[in-house]
């Protein structure tokens, strides 16, 4: 067991870093975030290093600094964490990024293990792209098989002609087709597992995109019992079978029937858990404390509903609104720049839950 | 109004200066701690100063580096406030802390403003102590004007045979004497002011000591509306007579026939109002950091009760039970040396609030 008092790493500055740092503060745990970005957010709540993800001098001091290292950016090089992995334990460790970094990777060890999804293909051709897509039998969703996010790095393909035009936007041969499948809602769930197996899970969301991009969470989402049952049954199995030590966010489409398909896999904190800061007993970001730190899992039953929307660019001039809003919760990020789609903050609302106990 | 990226100074590094610094990151802001202790716990989530209070370049350049002064440590020198206060708004300001900083000051002040309290005696030697007892008419406490916290600093004197060994246990003449009063419960409101007169408070709670510390918080207080609404009242006058902007906490007995005498001010943040942290929409941290920053205050009605237990000196052991409760939701300060009494962290337990509004 990890006590409080000692020191978390974090690897990468963004704002799940940041809350994550404030969520490790409020349990007595200092913290010492990693990032190459100067202007990293979590850097002005916690003890920082700049450095590269190659710098492996960094990277060692770094090491001896901390107790556990932890991330908020999937896409840190296997090699870094491999090189941390020496001296200090890493939660999640190396071998869940190798799969969770490349889509392709990532698919193969979902449908290996038997767990649900779209049919897809790996390509890295034209022609691949032209047998994949009459393999799939109708339109497919082309991805780079790393390094997306947000939209960045997919195109829908609904015809042969639209092949060309999309390999170029992509500039990469490393793509995976998926069969584009029609779906009921976008859910996902947010799971933690300790390095003894012990598991916890907060209940499903549903989630709203725009231009590909995390607009709303509603929690918990408005599905049957038994669905969600299953989809927390579904995101438990997979970190167990990844061996996350950590959270896991799993992304899943409810298509017709009820049937659910695993989208995306994310070993981090997420930001369709926002609502859990504001709505539950414990946050997904205590809970990735409490889980890498082997501490006892927190309660992860909601004692409110709530309503998640991202500020994202310039909706975030709206924060003087939100403030003078009675019980609209608003978290900012402490971004200086106001950039088109960057996530600058959000704000939960809650609701009522049919019965919520309150503890 | 102070947006949002801008950096807010907090003078003092102890928990509650820490509370304020993490409460002001989920709003965007940067935080600057200044404090002459090493070991200040609240260096570890925010940029810092360590250095005296009479480092006169050491608080000019922390001033230069700040858009507004707040302090969670009431004794802060006024010469170092009003030095602050040449740059930068000191919220709130010498002239709130010149009298909450002397006991007697701070009593005349209630008693010329027609605020109720216990009587006293301002007195400096060992005649004028025996000619108060006999004035005030029964046995008395007697306090040290300055510096007192948790029961250090006071007396209780019941005989004039007791009036020579306490004159020696406080080494000071410098001296309050107060009528004992019995009273049914000690309660307390944090107010929230805005320079612009804005108010909200939040609602009474009862405390309970156990050697002169702080153990226990109910919230809100088993009182009836009418004495919480005149509570509430009470403290927000005061925090209008004298000027806060920011929190101001009133401590107050509540005697027999249900009347209400004030014990003591503080213009800062309070041990009692952590159970806010967990069942308000707005914390009392996140209130303070709204005060000083003209931003709308926000909404003080909570949506649970609470009960809310200091963890002091050696208590602090039992986190690891802490964490396994359900529900129970503990918070550490980071503090590494444990001392007889030291507040170490507290965890609060919530319990539903008849007729509260989930929102």
């Amino acid at each position: 067991m990890i006590a409080p008092g000692a020191t978390i790493g974090i690897l990468g500055g963004g704002q799940l870093g940041r809350m994550t740092a404030l969520a490790a503060a409020d349990l007595g745990y200092a913290c010492h975030v990693y990032a190459p970005e100067p202007d990293s957010p979590a850097f002005a709540v916690a003890r920082s290093t700049c450095a590269a993800w190659d710098d492996l001098e960094a990277l060692d001091q770094f090491a001896r600094s901390v107790a556990v290292v932890t991330l908020e950016f999937e896409n840190v090089p296997v090699f870094a964490l491999e090189r941390l992995a020496r001296r200090v334990p890493v939660r999640p460790g190396p071998s869940v990024l190798a799969v969770t970094q490349d889509r392709l990777a990532e698919k193969e060890f979902l449908r290996t293990n038997g767990f649900p999804l779209a049919p897809y293909r790996g390509v890295d051709s034209a022609e691949g792209i032209g047998r994949a897509l009459r393999e799939l039998g109708g339109p497919g969703v082309l991805k780079t098989t790393r390094l997306g996010y947000d939209g960045r790095g997919q195109r829908v393909i609904g015809s042969p002609e639209e092949v060309e035009p999309a390999l170029a936007a992509l500039g990469t041969r490393a793509l995976v087709l998926e069969a584009f499948v029609p779906f009921e809602r976008e859910i996902s769930v947010v799971t933690a597992r300790r390095a003894d197996g012990a598991r916890a899970s907060f209940p499903p969301v549903e989630n709203r995109h725009e231009h590909h991009i995390l607009k709303t969470t509603i929690a918990p989402a408005p599905i049957a019992d038994a669905l969600a049952t299953e989809a927390m049954r579904l995101a438990e199995a997979i970190a167990e079978r990844l061996g996350v030590v950590g959270l896991l966010a799993v992304e899943m489409f409810v298509v017709s029937g009820g049937r659910l398909l695993v989208n995306e896999l994310a070993p981090r904190p997420h930001n369709s858990g926002h609502w859990t800061l504001d709505a539950c007993p414990v946050s997904q970001f205590q809970q990735l404390v409490r889980a890498i730190c082997d501490l006892p899992l927190g309660d992860p039953t909601p004692f409110a509903g709530a309503v998640m929307d991202n500020l994202l660019g310039e909706e975030v001039a709206s924060w003087p609104e939100l403030l003078a809003e009675p019980g609209a919760r608003l978290h900012l990020y402490g971004k200086r720049e106001v950039r088109p789609g960057r996530k600058m903050g959000h704000v939960t609302r809650l609701r009522p839950l049919a019965g919520a106990l309150m503890r």
